[in-house]
């Protein structure tokens, strides 16, 4: 591959934009969205689409035996591993027509394009579909992806089983889509991801590109807080240990705890209880969640040190006990500079605005960054909502995400 | 009456104290508590008891429609409405051995110790054993004295049904309690109850005897914070609209207002639920309930005030809506000045530390202040527990308690 003939190289945004709505009618639903479960008749109508497809376009497809497909367009150096373009196209239940999608077909799209330049990359190019992303019909979710990098075994994913019993295997097996290839058979020299951002970052700063630098990690807790539950007539306030208002202090000090790093740091709590739940009674016990996140570990300890201490503070203060009790945690991913420079290199040659952002939600790239270097790109999408039918992304958006990736796949592929 | 024969007087302390642990065989529970659920047979045997007792001490004992006992001690003069001391022989499922019982027994005990004396008053004396005061069988509560008072007619009493199904009248019945005089038929000249104060500050200030002013008044109110659903992990803090933190917020201001007037005003949330109450889903609306009680209307109107206008601001801190609804409410009662004033100079001849205090919990004499000149008189209970098998006194308190009762009738007897 030499500079001069690609440097003008674009995608062809129409072309792509057919391909995302036409492809939209397997598993579409009556509100604009689709539902195209994991290994359903959808998702095999969408795969054999996708197959023949890439035939087409020259690639030769392979099908591993969790059903992930790698269609392959070979490269100059037949010693290189293949960079490889992921993402899925599975959805939720009432999912939306882009999540996964998009990434998936601008590895389409991008293979076409270098036909028709008539470029040789010295890589390989594979464009690949994990299968079950969503986990919305086999829990849990990036299950493919997580086999291919060893965060499960392959017979862990085979036993899944959906909500009608229906186990993955069966699944697979039901739709023809169970190759002979064991999953995480081969390298990759790096994996690019292109995703719509599934939250509003992007478009609320008027963004066009999010160059994903990583992913946040997350640490989730159950808190009780504990008081004396007493008579709402006859307690004064000054002899109240009062569960409710621990609760409410330590929520507003969680809260600042997200506040901390602003765009960086993020504290949510979701669940939130009274009990006894009674009007004239003060409550006993509160049950509540914490779900803190950083894209650093030891941001993330900063935080749960400053909940810990409020949360001793605020006991003290209302005679109330406060147990922190961590259920669930997962460490933060920083993706690998070769691919995180590919993009940035790629974004700027195209001089769209763009800004470093740190994915909030879980994708296939989270566990193939373990196995390979990393990267993805985020474009906006309307309002930042995902995983609802009326998910929405213009094709001039479309259009140049596409190009971000095209043009970081070269670059990374150019790289000595 | 002349005053010399009466300044001395006093109760017999060791014999209230054996009257009251001697009737609390009625309906004993294995845990020293008492379970003596209103026109029960426990009620009726207690009942028998009392007839009988208050026979014996030379009373006439009469039963209204709906059950309530009047034992009357005459007086010498026949044109004067009689001194009531009244409250309750019914207790809670698991209920305590005082709670209504020392304000009926303490009544005998006047009678007793008047009739020792040779002491003649100007009014009649009546000691009321008034029916289903707790509610716990039939609700409402205070349904007799509430009857006698105007606020409900004589047939919504009858007809209310336990959780069998059987009706007030048809268990008033089956005791054989039903009288044939209508209830309210008679005025009283002035209505005194004994009770302990079933919460913590007498004991917590170390007072003998509080010398209750009134019952304040009560606001219930539904609140609905509402907010935007959205996900923990990709939406920034700055873009939230967080249901959850606008309700914490909420929920410190309440307890500011509660704060606001120590000893008097007094702020609950009792009920508090996130929705949808996902771990990493930032909530979209929560449900909480505001107990406001002040003894003035125009406390609570400040408190409401107060409440309403941080919501405001609130909501417009956060970008979030909140709705506050009235539910319920009770308007503040105010003793009458000439029974509040023969308590307060009956604990101050009798030196017992006593302070002014605001009843919190609903007693007969609230619908009794409706239509005669009302006062309580409060003694500690052990830890302010009370609907308790637990609940507690000591023998020296109950003695002080009926001591003032008695001084304060005698006090309202030679009043001009």
């Amino acid at each position: 591959m030499t500079a001069p003939s690609t440097d003008n190289l674009r995608v062809d945004g129409d072309r792509l934009w057919s391909t995302l709505t036409d492809t939209a009618r397997f598993g579409a639903t009556a509100k604009g969205g689709l539902c195209r479960l994991a290994l359903s008749e959808e998702d095999a109508a969408v795969r054999r689409w996708f197959v023949s497809a890439c035939e087409a376009a020259g690639c030769s497809v392979d099908v591993d035996e969790l059903g992930t497909l790698f269609a392959r367009r070979p490269g100059a150096d037949p010693a290189l591993a293949p960079i490889a373009i992921g993402s899925h196209l599975d959805t939720q239940p009432t999912g939306g027509r882009f999540d996964g999608i998009l990434g998936v077909l601008a590895g389409l799209e991008i293979v076409r394009v270098l036909n028709d330049a008539g470029v040789v990359t010295r890589h390989p190019i594979e464009i690949i579909d994990w299968t079950n992303e969503e986990g919305a019909r086999f829990a849990p979710a990036m299950l493919a992806s997580g086999v291919f990098a060893g965060a499960f075994d392959a017979d862990y994913a085979r036993s899944r089983t959906d909500r009608d019993g229906v186990t993955f295997a069966a699944a697979l097996a039901a739709i023809g889509f169970a190759g002979e290839r064991p999953a995480g058979d081969h390298p990759l020299a790096a994996h690019f991801e292109l995703h719509i951002e599934q939250g509003p970052v992007l478009e609320d700063a008027g963004t066009q590109i999010g160059v994903v630098i990583g992913v946040q990690g997350i640490r989730w807790m159950d808190v009780a807080v504990s008081g004396l539950a007493c008579h709402a007539g006859t307690t004064p306030m000054a002899l109240r240990r009062d569960a409710l208002q621990g609760a409410a202090r330590l929520a507003a000090a969680v809260d600042a705890v997200g506040r901390s790093e602003p765009g960086v740091s993020l504290s949510t709590i979701g669940i939130f209880q009274a009990h006894p739940g009674s009007r004239n009674t003060v409550p006993e016990t509160i049950s509540m969640s914490i779900d803190l996140r950083h894209p650093r570990a030891e941001g993330l300890d900063r935080m749960e040190a400053d909940v810990r201490a409020a949360a001793a503070t605020i006991a003290a203060e209302l005679g109330v006990e406060i147990a922190i009790i961590p259920v669930w945690s997962s460490a933060p991913v920083v993706f690998a500079p070769a691919c995180v420079g590919a993009v940035r290199a790629a974004v700027a040659d195209l001089g769209y605005s763009h800004q470093d952002i740190v994915s909030g939600a879980g994708h296939d790239s989270v566990y193939i960054s373990r196995v390979a270097p990393t990267g993805m790109i985020f474009i906006p999408c309307e309002d930042g909502i995902s995983h609802n039918e009326a998910e929405n992304i213009t094709p001039a958006q479309a259009r140049a995400g596409a190009d971000v990736l095209l043009r970081a796949v070269l670059a990374f592929d150019a790289a000595p």
